[in-house]
C-alpha cells in the first residue's frame, strides 16, 4: 500500500509536484480538489495543457508565444522597427507592454545563461537574435534582462556578440523603485543607483 | 490579441488558475514551465490527472481513496473492527496513520457540512455512515473532524444521527499543541484546553 492508498493518486501527486513551487502537500490538495469536482473540469484542464504543449506557436521573428507564425506585435505596422528590446521570457513582454512606454519590437531569449542549471547560450534564442541583427536594421537594442548575475552575464555575452558601429546598446535602469523610501532599498540596489546617477535635467 | 498573446496559453492559464491557491500569475509560471520542458512531461501530467479522475476507486466500506473495492485498511484483519474514526478526507487518514496510535477503521465523509459553500449533509458520505452503524458493530465512534465551526457542526449533526445505547461517541482532544509554550497558544484554544482539562492520572 502506498502512502496515498492509491497508485492513481500517487501518480497524479508525483506529476503535479514536479511543477515548480508545488510540493507533495500542495499536489495532494490539488488532486483531491479535482476528485471532488465534476470530471469535466479535470478533462478541460488536462486537454488545455496537452493542446498548449502540442500546438503552441512561437513567433518566427521575436520567438514570443503566439497564435500565428508572426505575432501581433511583430506584425503591427505602428511599432518602431528600429528599436529592439531583448527579454528573458514572455512574462517580461507582458510586463513591458503594460507600462505602455515601449513601442519597438521584442526578442524573447527563452531564458538566461545559467551554468549552474545547465542553460548555455545554445539553449536560448541567441543565434536567432544574431541573425535578426543582420537582416533587420535596428538603431538601438535595449537589454531588459533580470537584475541578477545570470541576467548581467547574458547581457554582457549578447553585447559582445551583437555590438557594431552605429548600434546603440542600452540596458534598462536599475535602482530604487519609484515610491520607495531609500531606507528600504537594499544596499546593492542603492549603491548601483548612486553609481548610475543621471543628470537632473534628463529626468 | 489576448493579454497572453496566445489563446492556447490563455486557456491553459485559465484552467490552471481554477485550482485552489493558484492565481493567474502562478498559472502562467506553471504553463511556461511546461512549455520549456520536454513534451512528454506535460503528456504524463495530463494523463495522470485524467486517469485519476476516470479510474479512481473509493473503498465501498470507508469511502477512502483506494486501488481496490475494499481498501487496505478495511481489509486488514488486524484492525480493531469495533472502533471507528470519522474524518473529513483522506489527508486526515494519512495524518492519523502516521501517528501509529489508532488501529481501528475509518469513515471518510468527503468534506464537512458548510452552508456558506453549499455543502449539505447529502453531499457527504453520511448516509453510508448511518448504514454502516446498522451493519457493523462499533463500540466507539471517534469524531476526528477539523476544529472549526463547520467541523463542530458536522460532529454534532452526526452525533444526533448515530447515537444509540451502548455506543460511545468521542471527539479528538483539542488544546495546546505538544511542545508549545502556553503564551503562544491562541486564546480560544487555551480557553478550551482549560475547560476540557483531564485528571492528572489519565495522561
Amino acid at each position: 500500500m502506498t502512502e496515498y492508498s492509491s497508485t492513481l493518486l500517487e501518480n497524479a501527486v508525483n506529476e503535479l509536484s514536479r511543477l515548480p513551487g508545488i510540493g507533495k502537500k500542495t499536489a495532494l490538495r490539488l488532486a483531491l480538489h479535482l476528485l471532488r469536482e465534476d470530471g469535466s473540469r479535470t478533462e478541460a484542464l488536462a486537454r488545455s495543457l496537452q493542446q498548449l504543449r502540442e500546438k503552441i506557436i512561437f513567433c518566427r521573428r521575436c520567438h514570443n508565444i503566439s497564435d500565428h507564425e508572426i505575432c501581433a506585435i511583430c506584425s503591427n505596422p505602428r511599432r518602431d522597427e528600429g528599436l529592439l528590446c531583448v527579454v528573458e521570457d514572455m512574462r517580461d513582454v507582458m510586463a513591458i507592454e503594460r507600462t505602455a512606454s515601449f513601442h519597438g519590437l521584442y526578442h524573447v531569449l527563452g531564458g538566461v545563461i545559467n551554468p549552474v542549471e545547465g542553460v548555455s547560450p545554445n539553449d536560448l534564442n541567441i543565434n536567432a537574435l544574431i541573425q535578426r541583427m543582420k537582416e533587420e536594421s535596428f538603431r538601438e537594442v535595449i537589454m531588459a534582462l533580470p537584475a541578477t548575475i545570470e541576467g548581467d552575464t547574458t547581457a554582457y555575452y549578447l553585447f559582445r556578440q551583437i555590438s557594431k558601429e552605429n548600434l546603440k546598446i542600452t540596458s534598462i535602469a536599475k535602482g530604487v523603485a519609484i515610491g520607495d523610501a531609500l531606507e528600504y532599498a537594499d544596499e546593492i540596489t542603492l549603491g548601483r543607483s548612486i553609481l548610475n546617477r543621471i543628470p537632473f535635467e534628463s529626468r
